[in-house]
């Protein structure tokens, strides 16, 4: 029942029901809240921000609330919209405004003073690199399945055909539209040798041993808490397209894979992880990658109840923070 | 005259004098150097890099020279073209194939193994957010000119008129352009209260109060070498305006300064930064910024060569590394 004290601040866009999970269970507990969507600026947000002896200080106004950038307790970061510009601006006087706004806004909301970030931006920026997470990955102890990255096709299909069978995965999840403008995802899929042809050329691509596996686990690490979850029932390769047939059982975690957790977090500079993994059948976790700002409301309330006390504790109390 | 051993990768453009300056320096001390533009990728560099209990190993092959990237000794990272796509893509996949290449050769670059960084280019990164540098710069003791950032007239005008006299400067450097498609610069400038409207609505701006100084001084730190030159002859704010009527003259680093440099440095994960001040007449040093890919070459020999050879030391001995 204690209440007041320097707010969280959660940002985020409108729609995000997972910082919804995180802003009720603050309410409750009655820690101030502020949500700030820094896309809103400049229309929705007045900047006032000064530096000095100390700094930053000021405030950040918004439709609804006035932050004191000085006495931010924490920051959940989450899903903000990109920076834009008046539209009335023309096209150079636009990009000047928007990388304006992203250096100006974005590098204080980067520089709180005293605030335990979860994640800071940055951080989650550089986690974001997949080559950075197979080499740290397995600078940490985890077990990494042969993987390429490359834009000539030999060295493709000559790894494909000695490490079948072999999944194609993107490197970075970029917009794409169909004719029609309806969103499209490209989906980790199976590749064979004669699928790759000269056009692999135009960029890097990234090739990974498929895991022989029984079942998927999604480990969401919360500094030291994490939660384990057995994922069944997925048909194919990438469990994302087939939700409605999953099925979800918290299991253990083992030693050594929290182990390489805390390393991970820690060479990365995280508080919050979601990682994804391949279940051997003879047990063994295979590492497939670390989303430093992945999803979790999706799963049942009883897993999904503990992960949100986690993640305010971290916001109320500044756990791990320095 | 000790000779090979893995080489050192210098991470520019064709055009960087500054860069041929080391490569010099090392070609001098016969230490192997590969030079790579990633901004040539894909059209000239075949990528072929693998991942697994180890990594990432495998190869970048350059129009002239094969990189091992598991076997690199450092990097010296300047001034990268940035990432493009083959023309002949249309649009969507050219982004894409652009965002690929950023995340797959820039990932790759950013995580070579063992490797000692002058700088990493994300620690580059966030010491180029102006907010984060002020507010580091006063957690390290140096002495900051009171600032303001905002998109807010009246906070503006008020500022000017109580701190004045003051200076307008961009939070970033955006390329820009005039009718004819010459390119603009942004000056750092004195601004009058009568010179904000409302047009300031439409980004943020930085507002300094300007140092009453009687010279600038630049400090080039390379891990605990450092180099401050007295610049004296600028007639206005911003020396870069006019180079033809500078003197430079080295001039002893207070130990405050030191120390502040090297927490500064610390604090961002930085080796190399290239600090600005403004010296007063009482003799203190006062913060500008710090560049953490600044320019150094266009000092005379006597300054330019200790920085040369101490930049060589970095990349030939690791200094520095962990």
């Amino acid at each position: 029942m204690a209440a007041g004290g320097p707010p969280v601040l959660v940002v985020t866009r409108l729609d995000d029901v997972t910082a919804d999970e995180v802003i009720t269970e603050l309410n409750r507990r009655r820690v101030p809240v502020v949500r700030l969507d820094p896309g809103d600026f400049p229309r929705e947000i007045t900047l006032s921000c000064t530096f000095g002896g100390t700094g930053p200080g000021g405030t950040l106004v918004t439709a609804s609330r006035t932050l004191d950038v000085g006495n931010v307790r924490s920051v959940y970061w989450r899903r903000p919209t990109p920076y834009t510009a008046d539209l009335a601006l023309e096209a150079q006087a636009a990009r000047w405004a928007v990388e304006e706004a992203r250096y100006g806004l974005g590098g204080i909301l980067a520089a709180l003073p005293d605030t335990h970030y979860v994640n800071h931006p940055w951080r989650n920026r550089d986690a974001e690199y997949k080559p950075a997470q197979l080499a740290t990955a397995a600078r940490c102890g985890f077990t990494v399945p042969p993987t390429l990255i490359t834009n000539d096709s030999i060295q493709a299909r000559d790894f494909i055909t000695n490490h079948g069978p072999v999944i194609y995965k993107p490197l970075r999840e970029t917009e794409c539209t169909d004719d029609t403008g309806r969103s499209l995802t490209v989906w980790i899929e199976d590749v064979t040798p004669d699928q790759i042809d000269s056009r692999i050329r135009h960029t890097a691509h990234l090739f990974q041993q498929r895991v022989s596996k029984t079942a998927d686990i999604r480990l969401t690490a919360v500094g030291d808490h994490l939660t384990a979850v057995r994922i069944d029932g997925s048909p194919g390769v990438d469990w994302r397209r087939h939700y409605d047939a999953l099925t979800y059982s918290p299991v253990p975690v083992p030693p050594e894979i929290a182990n390489g957790v805390r390393a991970y977090l820690d060479a990365f500079g995280l508080v919050f992880g979601a990682f994804d993994f391949g279940l051997a059948p003879d047990g063994g976790w295979h590492w497939y990658e670390c989303n430093p700002n992945g999803q979790w409301a999706w799963f049942p309330d009883h897993i999904t109840t503990p992960i949100t006390h986690a993640i305010a504790d971290q916001l109320q109390h500044r756990e791990g923070s320095a």
